[in-house]
C-alpha cells in the first residue's frame, strides 16, 4: 500500500526493542531534545547540549500516529533524565504506551492533580486516559525505549507542566531511584 | 475523567500479560469464538463448542479502540488454534499489535496475496499497515494474549478469508509448529 503522507510503500514491521530500525526508516519526523531544551522542567537549571531524548514519529494513514521515544540514561543533579511531559490539547485524546526496552517510570497526573506512578519495563503496556498528563523517566543504566499510539490531532500542552511541574519527581538516593514529592 | 461510552471513570491502567483484569473490567464488549464458530476457517471441519479465543474491546473516547485477544492453546486436526483473520473494511485503517504473553505467529497477507509471517512473543510490537489481512496463531502451550490499537471505524471483512483462506497455514509436524503453504 501507499503511505498517506509520502510515496513510500509500508510493509508490516516489527518494532521491538532491539529492532527499531525499520520504524526509524518509516518515520516522518525526528525530534531531539537536549538538557538545555528541558531547562525549567528539571529541578536544577541546565544549559548543557547533551541529548536527553529523541522521538521518531510515524504518521499513520488514518486517525492515529505512532511514535518511538528513546530516553537516554543520565541525570540533571539528582533527577533522572525524562521527557518534558504534557497534557493533550484535545480533551478526549487518550494514548497507549508499550515499553520496548529499558527500565523507568511513567508519571501521570490528572487535571485535578491526582498523581499516579507506573513502572515501565520491556513488555509493559499502559493506557493513558484523556486529561492525564504523562511523563516518562529513565531510571536505568540503558536507554528507555517505548512506543506510543495516539490520535493524530491530540496536540501537546507543555505550558501547565512548565509552570507547575508534576507533583512527583524521580531522584537518585543512595544509588537507587526514589519517587518523592516535588 | 468520564469515559465516552459509559458513566464509568477510567484511571490509567497497566495491561500487562499477567494483569489484564483492569482492562477486562473497563472493556465494553466481550466476544467468544468456539471451534464451531470458526468452521470453514480451519482446514478440517469442526462443530465442537470448545472456546478458541475471546476478545475484550475497550471503546476509546475519541477515534481509537483497544482490544485484548486471548487465543487458547489447542489444535483442530494438525492446525493450531487461531483467530478468523480479517481485512479492515475501511481501506486506510491500520493496527498496532503488542504481544503481552505466550508464543505464536502473526500471519499477514496483502491484497495482492503477498504473505508475511512474524513471530509473536511477550514484548513483540508489530505494525499492521492498511490493506493487510491479519490472523494470529497460538503455537504455544499457554494462552497467547495480545493488545491491539486500531481506528474505531476500521470494520472487519471476514468473507475474503473464509472464501480464500490465507496462503500460509501453521500446523504441527513432529511436535513443532511449521508454517507451510495451504
Amino acid at each position: 500500500m501507499v503511505c498517506y503522507e509520502c510515496p513510500m510503500s509500508v510493509d508490516p514491521f516489527e518494532i521491538n526493542g532491539g529492532n527499531i530500525e525499520k520504524f526509524k526508516a518509516a518515520s516522518h519526523e525526528k525530534l531531539v531534545r537536549s538538557e538545555k531544551d528541558l531547562n525549567g522542567f528539571f529541578l536544577t537549571g541546565t544549559s548543557a547540549e547533551t541529548t536527553v531524548y529523541e522521538v521518531y514519529e510515524f504518521e499513520g494513514p488514518h486517525c492515529t500516529n505512532l511514535a518511538i521515544t528513546i530516553v537516554r540514561p543520565g541525570k540533571v543533579g539528582d533527577e533522572y533524565y525524562m521527557t518534558k511531559g504534557h497534557f493533550h490539547e484535545r480533551p478526549n485524546a487518550d494514548e497507549t504506551y508499550f515499553c520496548l526496552a529499558g527500565n523507568g517510570v511513567l508519571l501521570l497526573q490528572s487535571k485535578d492533580g491526582e498523581p499516579e506512578v507506573i513502572d515501565m519495563t520491556a513488555g509493559s503496556a499502559i493506557y493513558v486516559p484523556p486529561e492525564w498528563a504523562h511523563r516518562t523517566v529513565n531510571t536505568g543504566d540503558d536507554e528507555l525505549t517505548f512506543l506510543a499510539v495516539y490520535p493524530k490531532d491530540s496536540g501537546h500542552d507543555y505550558d501547565v507542566i512548565l509552570r507547575n511541574g508534576f507533583k512527583k519527581v524521580v531522584v537518585e538516593v543512595d544509588g537507587q531511584p526514589v519517587v518523592r514529592d516535588r
